[in-house]
């Protein structure tokens, strides 16, 4: 069984990469970006330069699609880079496709608040793509960075896949329909991110979850069951949000940022304030296999499994990150 | 007459100082930044600490109203600086107050484009003041710094003035009424600056001109009267626009930044991309008393011409630029 995670952000260590190979994790789109700008994103960069270097026998830089394969094959966890935020590029349309260079596959056009392209989930109101995020949609589609708006409003989600030409992404969250976070997405939205060609990745975030915490493994696969009636099965995937390790500094980081004085408490509150307890059937990498196995429990049969747990992911990443150019000079 | 023009960015030179002396000009509000970041903001501010320095027979600094009287006493030109885009807080709400502590007494919430904070008037829709920006409003009348609304679209000014608790200002402007331009100001605008005890700075930039460069003062001085009637003539100025000496380059920075692959043509236009043909009455820093003249045949009396020529902007800094905490001090 292939199995690609879509989205992680832990405090990575030896010890986190020994249980992606023990949950048979074969890639991970790993964060490397929450409010970082552009010479902090090349800080990150460095970081997992060294990852790379000390667990090279664990994992391996993923730059396109068919370094999964490889990976899989040599026995080693692929990492492919994402921000969560465009905070990496700036101001600047040109650092699209530097960052593209440096290995970012996957961009997130907002994080909760309204960016300099577009407009956030935890905004009151989302006036949708601005002028300059239509031109990094251009250019995101030209040089072969996806599109991701896990973090971003409705009325901007929809605009984002209307002005792309390419497909569109949610690499971690889940229906509203199953529960009503407003990080979760609308029907609506879904519907137009499987039209476009993208992928949802499941959250498996409490937060995101019926019940949080509680949250049954069946009640999960029965949601999944459901989107992919919505959604069709080719564009569903897994996108766990997994945070392993991560001191409250860091949930903080990720909900503050730079921009506010007051603390705020994100998708928690007041009293709670820290990071959510973990799922009982999902506590960490080594998971992966409950996952399957409640998958089929819920009815799926092995192509379908095979696809959301994975090779849907590969696929997408195939028909994303590709340069245009490339792509049609492959079709002349 | 005291003399304070609300804006200009002219390519600096010893020239354009002694220009100013010889219109007689007191003091002038000169933008420090229109894109630039943090970074690229000190270094503009080194760039005014060696004008000081090499120039320090002709101008000094403004780090408070008060100033500019000691300015005009000593027969120099007083320059306190602004900045025309949130650019050089970046996503940073601590660098408010660094920006205040360096000099930056006045900043517009964005420039044409949606920022961080708010929208600009060249964005199809506007949706308001952001998180972020509530935040920044909050701590710019902390640490008395003038939010200026000059380059913002209307929703997002009518907010600013509604969530600020200190004036607003418009440092550089015409009413749309008198030309309906992107950049002009709505007579609801105009009253609800007025209202928050702010400020509109008059432009003499053509493309905010009834009939362009070809506007005569007349038709100017006429546009004064009437919006002296709208606001009150205690909340009414000059800001100019003035340019002086800028390379074609310049403009093209000041429109596009580094947000577009395009060139965008701001309020010119591919078949007229270049600076404005200047006004006949008023070319350079010299032409000041033909507006003093323009305003007096309007039949203005002479307490209102010293109100519209500088009075009403000292004042207006007088409210504006001291820390909130100085200000309840004071009245303790």
């Amino acid at each position: 069984m292939l199995t690609v995670d879509g989205l992680q952000y832990s405090n990575w260590s030896r010890e986190i990469f020994e249980q992606m190979r023990e949950g048979g994790v074969d890639a991970v789109h790993a964060t490397l970006a929450y409010h970082e700008n552009t010479r902090e994103t090349l800080s990150r960069l460095g970081e997992w330069n060294r990852r790379f270097e000390a667990h090279g026998d664990l994992i391996m830089p993923v730059r396109q699609a068919a370094d999964i394969a490889r990976a899989r094959q040599a026995g080693k966890v692929g990492i492919f880079l994402g921000a969560q935020n465009c905070s990496p590029i700036e101001d600047d349309i040109d650092m699209v496709a530097v960052m593209r260079d440096l290995g970012l596959l996957i961009m997130q056009l907002t994080y909760n608040n309204q960016s300099l392209l577009a407009c956030g989930c935890y905004e009151a109101e989302d006036s949708g793509i601005t002028r300059f995020g239509r031109q990094v949609i251009r250019e995101m589609n030209r040089v072969g960075m996806v599109i991701d708006m896990s973090h971003s409003a409705e009325r901007s989600t929809l605009e984002a896949v209307e002005l792309s030409e390419r497909p569109v992404i949610i690499s971690h969250a889940n229906p509203s329909s199953f529960h009503p976070a407003r990080r979760n997405k609308s029907d609506k939205v879904l519907a137009a991110i499987a039209e476009s060609g993208g992928l949802l990745g499941f959250s498996a975030y409490p937060f995101h979850l019926k019940n949080g915490p509680d949250c049954t493994l069946e009640d999960f696969c029965d949601m999944i069951a459901r989107t992919a009636d919505l959604m069709g099965i080719e564009h569903i995937g897994i996108g766990t949000d997994l945070c392993q390790a991560q001191p409250t500094s860091v949930l903080e980081w990720m909900r503050n940022g730079r921009w506010s004085k007051e603390m705020d408490y994100g998708e928690g509150s007041k009293a709670n304030a820290d990071w959510p307890r973990p799922l009982s059937w999902f506590r960490d990498n080594r998971d992966f296999p409950n996952l399957a196995a409640g998958l089929r429990r819920r009815g799926f049969d092995e192509a379908s499994i095979r696809r959301i747990m994975g090779q849907n992911w590969v696929e997408l990443l195939e028909r994303t990150t590709v340069p245009a150019a490339a792509l049609e000079e492959a079709a002349a």
